[in-house]
């Protein structure tokens, strides 16, 4: 069966002798420190312009340690994040109750924040954190110009600029820009192995040397010096090899299923063109029989559409989303369009 | 050059192609579930005699876990430390900075904790936590009847307590009782995968259904559920397969090691006998050549003695620690004997 978001799942064995034939003659890695944390350091260095880097095995800790420090450094545990943003929808509010932030509303729920945003939040704040792309408006982004004058405005009052780029590198095609340019407008930069990158776990903060010392401590407090690291090493030194040059691909099939979807009526696609590798697909219908007519359709054209919905106020749509990475880049238009017909016929 | 503690360090290829072979045809985990998860949770249960088990990709992060929803349950942040335990001295204070709990003082610096310690505070108390050996105390462990008298006036108070078995496979020799019937004894039971077992990171968490469920929710804010865990539920799986019938021997080794050590004049091994799989050397002499002293005696005798020294309140005595792991099971006690010795004579 052939499905259109995401990557087909891995079998560990095969997964764990690709890594091993990668793997030539490193040493292991011991308690954070090897040659395999220095390589990726290093990569990450020169592709996000950044003077530090450091893994983090989770994407969470990565950022929370950042925020902890801005908070500090700038005397303000009040951060602000966008309502939709993952820290607020799927991290359980781990901001405030393991690390001790307040959060104060960045921008409205269903649209990007902008400057004025900022302008309009009068207290002192930490920092600003803003997700590139923000996954749940659709993997909207910001215009160039919109997304500086934001940075521009933060940096001015003194605000901490974190940047969620859990999608970074999906995103960098949208702005055809250096990965290192979209950084350098912010303080701290989080990147995530694990999605577009194909890893298996973890991610990085980047940033000044400074402010990476200062983050380690709360690496050490949250738990995240595992004795060995090298399967996840290996697997986002791979991932930089290999995946990251697929970006502009996963980008450009996504934009071209999009036109394509979007030639079917009563069906939209949004953001159309698609910004990053991901859009939401919206069309009428009955969401209780969404499921079974995701399996039809899947029977009948070897397409599987997608996992779950997604919700939508108005109760008449049925919602998805589409994300193109390995498994979506060898999928037919015509197929896709045509299991895409059938799903909506069979919920109609 | 043959060493005398702890194991050989791994190669990352070959690790990973053992783990391969030994993966067969299990599926991926994703986000904490699958097969591999349901296999390593059933085992640990059954070996710990409690209801539910989970793996968690950190210690430090598990334990914690379980010490919040104690702390939650009884109403009192407030736990019970060692002052030696790992949790005082290794973790910069998480349980203080990052998970909000507050501590006090069971036992003595340089002595094990007992009932009257825990009689003696009269305040309220969230847990207890035991770490099984205290390893800071040279790897002691407590006598049976003093260990249930402890965690028994800890129950009658209505106070949680928390088993620290990081090193709770290599104290089982010592109790000659199942583990499942030391784990009895307390409330929530931390084991690790990454010491004697020798896989590469994390542990798990053991209790009763409920207090796993409610443990899960901190494991999700702290960040401890990676996209894949299989690298890590492999070893977990193959160390429990492999390792875990060799805490007998490493138990028994240490025990003839240090049988042979206290031969040595002007020498102490402490505990004498070995608890657990470790112990102390301590003799007199100059730290300051320790270092030079140890690669000596590792060139004349082909053994590598430690790694770093372990401080000393008494000036004169240089000491270091022995944990017998992979590497120390096949170095015959002469050679030891004879390194140990060069080695004293080196600093003297």
């Amino acid at each position: 069966m052939q499905k259109l978001s995401f990557d087909h799942e891995p079998s560990p064995s095969e997964v764990l002798r690709a890594l091993a034939d990668w793997a030539e003659t490193y040493p292991s890695d011991k308690y954070m420190a090897g040659e395999l944390f220095d390589r990726l350091h290093l990569k990450l260095c020169t592709l996000l312009g950044k003077p530090a880097a450091q893994y983090v095995p989770s994407g969470k800790m990565a950022q929370m340690m950042a925020l902890k420090v801005h908070a500090s450094r700038t005397g303000s545990s009040r951060v602000a994040l966008h309502p939709r943003s993952h820290m607020e929808e799927y991290e359980a509010r781990a901001y405030h109750e393991l690390w001790g932030l307040s959060a104060v509303q960045l921008g409205g729920y269903d649209r990007l924040p902008t400057a004025r945003d900022l302008d309009a939040i009068k207290e002192r704040l930490g920092a600003i954190v803003l997700e590139l792309p923000l996954r749940r408006l659709g993997c909207l982004l910001p215009r160039w110009d919109d997304l500086r004058a934001l940075a521009d405005l933060a940096r001015e009052r003194g605000i901490a600029v974190h940047l969620d780029g859990a999608r970074l590198w999906e995103s960098q095609p949208f702005y055809q820009r250096p990965l290192a340019e979209i950084a350098a407008l912010f303080d701290s930069v989080y990147v995530a192995f694990d999605k577009g990158l194909g890893g298996l776990a973890g991610g990085a903060l980047a940033g000044e040397r400074s402010l990476l010392d200062e983050t380690a401590i709360w690496q050490r407090r949250a738990g995240g010096r595992a004795l060995r690291s090298f399967p996840n090493l290996l697997a986002a030194l791979k991932g930089l090899d290999e995946r990251l040059p697929l970006m502009p691909e996963f980008h450009r099939k996504a934009v071209q299923l999009a036109r394509s979807f979007s030639q079917i009526p009563d069906l939209s696609v949004s953001p159309d063109p698609p910004h990053a590798n991901a859009f939401y697909v919206s069309l009428r219908g009955d969401r209780a029989r969404a499921a079974q007519a995701r399996d039809g359709a899947a029977a009948e054209t070897g397409l599987w559409l997608f996992d779950d919905l997604v919700d939508s106020v108005d109760q008449s749509l049925v919602r998805f989303e589409v994300t193109i990475r390995g498994a979506g880049l060898s999928v037919d238009e015509d197929t896709a369009s045509a299991a895409l017909r059938r799903f909506q016929a069979l919920i109609s």
